[in-house]
């Protein structure tokens, strides 16, 4: 099996697994973990923050994150198809009672708003009777949309009219090391224009689980408490942090390669099926695929029959997502598949 | 001064008074309030249902409706200028966990959204990792659009769509009666279209507190125990619940003066103001109006100054509703201050 | 039918329904409504607190009372039946987040704690990994243990083990008018030993709906947001507020009427029922009764037959509540008719 | 220092590194991690249940045992010291609303309560106004009552009156493996008197993280989807898991060493400080002390100074833990350091 489902799927490699075996480790839940401190230290530092915290995904450490600035009664702003808003099972609304508003955002690049639209939305010193807008959040790449990339120059706009509307930034970048890679901007670049950021080290960077939430260290002191309030206070967790801080040593370039792989199979996948996707588009390791007439669950089902598997994000959406465990020949494979498929 | 600011300041007639004051009543917690089983009854067959739960306030009354649909983890889809996610202070989610999210609908009539922009926004079937779509809200009249109308066609539409998907739909009907006086369209024609219903007597009808969310039978007997949950369930209620009664009877086709009256707002305010406003496309008893560059605060504070109160619904929109208490002469006379004052 | 199944059944007087009827009124989201203002003036007065605020329920009123002390991941303490635990629908914990604790208080007097079960209770100071005790909650008179009432020399030294340990303190006092009429104690005395105090106008004192919550200024102003998140805002509530109004001035010391009426009931029980109860024992307006090896449920059917209802607050306890709405003859006569099916 | 502030401080031996760094591992969160699906598995079996969730905490596997069992509205009982009630941050009604009513068992063995004070409490079929009892919630071996153990006899009485009352029970087990060591008493026969059990591997065990969560597979299907809606679902968690199955191979009867130990450790210190406490008393690995007059926090800081790491579990109480990381002659110096901390 060919599998583009996600790159949550990369499995430790056996360098990583050394360093896990002999990864120094202390009781975290009274932060006496090194291997984590060193994690939580290096994080923020490459984001330009003061601390981090590690939790045991991605989920978490976006729920914490939405959570410092958004009090009960007011609300985050976010694209309708954000990571936070259709794939964390409702948990910040659920469990931490966050109110959300969504946009909508399609052109010229799917899930890159338009500055306007962010701030037509905000409702700011409108009294006790509405909601007050208390942060916005961005994903960055941005996964449903593709893989896309937030334009620097376009996330420095908004952090412009947040800090004069006085409304707080999540950065959701679960796949930021993405963002990174494909044009070249600093890590710290992009941390700076966020009062908190998540970036995950289980998906692309190929570590077995663990995400860091970074932001100011009187804002982590408070998301460690509620960490722990969520159940997700570990404890010898440096075993899991080694992992990751070999990926942040050793992963973040080769992801370059996930890049031309997603390419590749885009390639291949136009070739057979024309006008499905132009590969020049393919903006990272994400390809999103409209699957029109067709239900996406078939398509998804027929690739599978012919060893592809790949995930929906929607009823007419495929996703693949090239990774670590799957090579170049692997991808090109995988569009060939799909590009029959579609065209048949 | 002629207070404009919500159709919510109206007071009880003494008419209204005299019917509260012989009302029938009993404990409403045990279900034995006779006054109140007559409204919820009365209301809930003019809506074509089963049953009615008299709440408090409609904030309360949409609160439990869209409780009835949405699972924690599941979701409403709604505009973004909705009462329930700007002007119900977060409840849905900070209560009662409900996740959100929303489309944008501006023209060609503000708050009247493409079928397709809904049907997009659906998550359906997308299996465990999504948030799957559970229900969606339309607003009747639509508040903060400028009183519009959702039109009749376009609900059976939005109707269809969500059939065909299996969501179910909630109404907040506070002003249904505005659109039912402004369209002619029976009250049934709007309430069989949902799965529940909340209409206010407390705004436009003018009495004083009160709303009946409608809906079956089970779903109200649901809606009933989560009343009592939230706070609301009074004991002899059936004093509030006769001046409703009364004016389900007497106040609702005098709402085509109030809409008369808006008109003639606008008018007055066009006069003195060219081009701020068309009064033709006042479409019921509410006016929202742009104030451009100047900040909505200071225009509300000037017409204050000169004897009209007015409400501001974002940093540059004022509002201005029609209603019992504010015969037409005043508002011919708000529309001359407010257009004097936008003009200057 | 002679209807004891609660004090909250009693109906508005004709004079009590003139002075509705003539109620000045407002809206008092805004804060406009002169009645609704007056009776919290009234009451916070009358409790030595600086400022009150009108709900539609005593449920909420308590709900808002312990959410001003107790943030999430903070406890309040209280007896094991007490009506925020057992009557309340569990929304301290749904909607609120409150974590409770509970003591077990018998004897030698039902719902009155020793000050060292309370004390001993208390986690204070025990650092970030363990629940911190925010509150202790007091109801007085206490529904559940027979409408006992808490001796002002109890609540002085828990006031003092309170200040001590920094914890507030709440009043469940829906019933203190019968504790100030049966001791004599003023109603100051009881309110300024507590941080918040719930008043209900709608049990023994006779008025349709509403309670008042009084606390200092800025705390009211905080639930003041909160009531209406709970959509708990109503409009023009001075028509209820008048009936309060109404009953403090004309309703307060008839309560030693309810008070002899339930010993009364006791008296011509014990006669057909020796052992039962003990009439001396009946502190106020409610008699709790256990009924052995009978089920509660099969009691009060076939008091019910014989034209008394009752209701049950255990499998095997049942509950009579004397007020406004049944004389003497009514409960001397239900009296006779539960001790003679006791005695059976 | 000698460290017994806590059983979660183990670290990893040697040989459970080596079995972490060769453990077969695939993406769990979609059920594809064969170390994991055998964790689960195993636990399972060895309580007598259907299905395993494997949850990066006890306070997450604990927090989706009570949810299983308790729909908002209704309440869990268990005792005033419990885990769940005192040290999981309140996240059983902040993040789920669960309601929660304790009771008091002090003696003969602090902890462990009469089943007629657990019966008392509940609440059944006392209809829709009051809160129904879903669950009972027990702890074995009871952490702050001082490690004690519930008796087999006394498990199969609370058993009894639970399934005859319709209650659901659930078991924190963090530490059921020390009360099967010192009983002798299967685990599965502990197992088997509830309806979902939590066991911790990062405790006495020495895991470093992870707890699994057993019950009915339906149930157990509905906590997997509640894991991750916390942000609980890890990805390649088998390098976790590997660590556990290897602790349940290895570390189980070693366990009596502990208890040794802490016996020891309690022997010295009733040597020095006669009357504090009596050896035999000790039932597990942990020791609860009373300090009397002193703060719990003095005698903790005393202890720190000569080289003993102890915590509090209250204003005056600490408690020591032995573990796999303290020896016996580590323990005894630790008794002689308090027991002269406690004379002096």
């Amino acid at each position: 099996m060919i599998d583009l489902r996600s790159d949550t799927l990369t499995r430790p490699t056996p360098a990583m697994r050394q360093a896990m075996a002999s990864a120094l480790v202390g009781d975290d839940v009274y932060g006496e973990d090194p291997t984590v401190n060193e994690l939580e230290a290096r994080t923020a530092e490459l984001l330009g923050h003061e601390a981090g915290l590690f939790c045991p995904t991605g989920s978490m450490a976006n729920m914490l994150g939405v959570w410092l600035h958004v009090r009960p009664g007011t609300e985050v702003l976010c694209d309708q198809q954000a990571h936070i808003a259709r794939a964390e099972m409702g948990g910040h609304a659920v469990l931490h009672g966050v109110t959300m508003r969504t946009w909508h955002a399609t052109s010229p690049t799917p899930g890159v708003a338009d500055v306007a639209d962010i701030t037509d939305l905000m409702s700011i010193g409108t009294g006790p009777y509405l909601v007050e807008t208390a942060a916005v959040e961005i994903e960055n790449t941005h996964n449903f949309a593709g893989g896309t990339v937030q334009p620097i120059g376009h996330l420095r706009a908004v952090r412009q009219a947040c800090q004069d509307a006085g409304v707080a930034m999540h950065l959701d970048g679960a796949r930021l090391w993405n963002a990174h890679v494909a044009t070249g901007v600093p890590m710290i670049d992009y941390g700076r224009l966020f009062d908190s950021v998540n970036v995950c080290y289980s998906k692309g960077l190929g570590a077995p689980v663990g995400s860091v939430l970074v932001s100011d260290a009187e804002s982590i002191a408070r998301a460690r408490v509620q960490r722990k309030r969520l159940g997700g206070g570990m404890r010898q967790a440096g075993v899991l942090a080694a992992a990751a801080l070999y990926a942040l040593d050793h992963h973040v370039t080769r992801l370059a390669d996930d890049h031309a792989n997603a390419r590749a199979f885009a390639e291949q996948l136009a070739l057979r099926a024309p006008g499905v996707i132009d590969p020049e588009s393919v903006p990272t390791n994400i390809v999103v695929l409209g699957t029109g007439e067709r239900p996406a669950a078939g398509v998804m089902a027929a690739a599978r029959e012919r060893g592809v598997a790949l995930s929906t994000v929607g009823a007419s959406k495929v996703r693949a997502v090239t990774h670590l465990d799957v090579d170049a020949a692997g991808c090109r494979e995988a569009g060939r598949v799909l590009g029959e498929i579609l065209a048949s």
